[in-house]
């Protein structure tokens, strides 16, 4: 008995050399927010994640077939596109920097406005965004996936009914097995997470002293939780913050940051100006440029904007490093995929070039060569 | 000795039951066009495919990081992009239909019109193409991937050299590694394959009815050899036929495909007119629409045309269908990809959205929004 405490004692000396770990930051499948109409479990998942991958590559979801959701939200890079803002149909962009789509399904609001809550919601609004990937409606993307037999007979097989019913895919179909499919978009084991697990070293020298320093300066105050995007919400409730903070006048010369009244433009709210969703901090550094506006190229320069105007410091060249240092061990580990295949049309995609869309025919006209 | 005859003789007659197999018709991998600077072997092979996937899926080797080989080329579907003429940068539409990647290793000349021969000939012409991926010039290219640092790492890896080194990537290095990818891009194993095997099983009556009829009609004149793009020829020689060959007044003035005047383009001879590299068969069913300009998004149609254009005849209905029948068994087996992970930027890419562009600055101003 004596023995057995002596052993206690020296493994929970040799733990105690490593920071504890702060539960605050484990990034836990569990707090995933999952509808109860389309749970990650029971027969046919494989299935409709199969399913969602495909869609999720398909550009034949967009009214030109030239953009689909990998376009902005590249999987085999950050979840972004290395841009400012997206460009969607006809060469068109859009007026903000595309989030990751990695760890997505741990937000409890998408968009950086919080307009949708799950990520079933977020899924159907860039298919009908004029400038992204600009069908006229759903029932217009839906109608263009009824064309294509693979299609038809794979939700049928995940989701019931008949291959060749009317209703055999409708746009809440294809949402549900793109949130699916997105719901294993999973980065776990970062450095700083094996860090934070004990393995003391996980993190060099200079990223522990970012990570402190990040605590320190006030950073966590806002980029708190398992991804640094705030405490743990129910789905549909934001964690927002005004952004910038304290506006600094060369900083908005530079960026204009606050053209952009974010989610005011969704509530009309006076007190939601300028004010958007704590973005998540994990792969940040595979996730450039920075901002709502995608404005900022560099992360020491965006390190160096937060804290002016979000903290109101001048933090110094060897802290912004040593942040840095500590962003880029939020790096996590990216799970290997297969590539899908995207099934045919039956008689090819008629005419799909001369497909009127409502939207602005002078840029139809103008952007065609 | 006797019995051994008899044997022989069983077995010959139930060979006798199949078709022999035809050696015109058999797809293998040893005709495919490889340069001796760029081996389908050795040490590093891995690594050079898995570098030219990443390059292939890449849009950041476009000018306005939006547009990837695989945006034309999607080996996830048949290796196009099921329109009539590929989308470039900023909404721009090219000119004729993108041909499919997959089995392009096996053609002695590359492009509908054969004015590149080599793969690594043909990777470099789009990315300085102005309406596809618009970069002003190589140099421009090479330099947006030395700002990667998985990029160097990886070329002087498969390449040798230092990563630190200035020529560390060139543009023969990058079409050299896209290069060998695409040489990996070969369906096998389709019914017909397995039909010519001798599995009589493998087509069905209709699509054997087809073949004969296909044989028997002429269509195998230009459609012949093992991707059913004329006979084996050396690197750098097209096969070339003129279509239309017999201009059909109403043919014409549905589809417009003597606008185009094809090779005439590239050698200026008289003679070139109108005058195309036969396209391959392989995998049709999946790359509508068809024709250099994509104006056919049928199937059946294009056979029809075909009957009356090239052969002077009005195939019957139920020709069509078996031909289109034994179309439909040229599609092959599409091996299995992981996706690739395309390396980060160092530090973002720095006002990608800004980059200028030499060529048609009232597009770029229109297109934006």
């Amino acid at each position: 008995m004596k023995m057995i405490l002596i052993v206690a004692a020296v493994v929970g000396l040799s733990v105690g050399l490593a920071q504890a770990q702060d539960k605050t930051y484990i990034l836990s499948k569990s707090d995933m927010h999952v509808p109860a109409d389309n749970l990650m479990s029971g027969p046919g998942l494989q299935e409709k994640i199969d399913l969602g991958r495909q869609l999720f590559f398909d550009p034949r979801l967009s009214s030109t077939g030239t953009v689909s959701c990998n376009s902005c939200h590249n999987v085999m890079a950050g979840g972004e596109d290395s841009v400012r803002t997206s460009t969607g149909v006809k060469g068109q962009l859009g007026g903000r920097n595309s989030p990751t789509v990695w760890n997505s399904a741990f937000h409890s609001v998408q968009f950086w406005d919080g307009r949708a809550n799950l990520l079933e919601d977020q899924a159907k609004g860039p298919v009908t965004n004029p400038i992204e990937m600009g069908m006229k409606d759903h029932s217009m993307a839906v109608a263009r996936l009824q064309k294509i037999d693979g299609y038809r007979d794979s939700f049928a097989k995940v989701f019931g009914g008949k291959a060749s019913a009317k209703d055999a895919i409708t746009i809440d179909k294809v949402a549900k097995a793109i949130a699916a499919y997105e719901r294993t978009l999973v980065t776990e084991n970062s450095p700083f997470d094996r860090f934070n697990a004990g393995d003391v070293k996980a993190l060099s020298a200079d990223a522990k002293k970012g990570w402190e320093t990040f605590q320190k300066t006030g950073c966590v105050a806002c980029h708190s939780g398992a991804h640094f995007s705030g405490p743990k919400m129910p789905i549909g409730t934001g964690f927002y913050q005004k952004f910038p903070l304290m506006p600094d006048a060369n900083i908005e010369k530079t960026y204009g940051f606050s053209k952009d009244l974010g989610r005011f433009d969704v509530t009309k709210n006076e007190g939601d100006k300028n004010t958007w969703r704590v973005p998540t901090l994990r792969n940040i550094a595979l996730t450039a440029p920075y901002f709502h506006n995608g404005a900022v190229a560099d992360l020491s320069e965006a390190v160096r904007v937060m804290g002016k105007v979000q903290l109101g410091k001048d933090l110094s060249k060897s802290e912004i490093k040593s942040i840095v240092a500590f962003l880029n061990s939020l790096t996590g580990e990216f799970p290997k995929q297969e590539m899908p295949r995207l099934p045919a049309y039956e008689l090819g995609l008629r005419r799909l070039n001369s497909i009127s869309v409502s939207l602005r025919p002078d840029i139809l006209v103008d952007c065609r060569v």
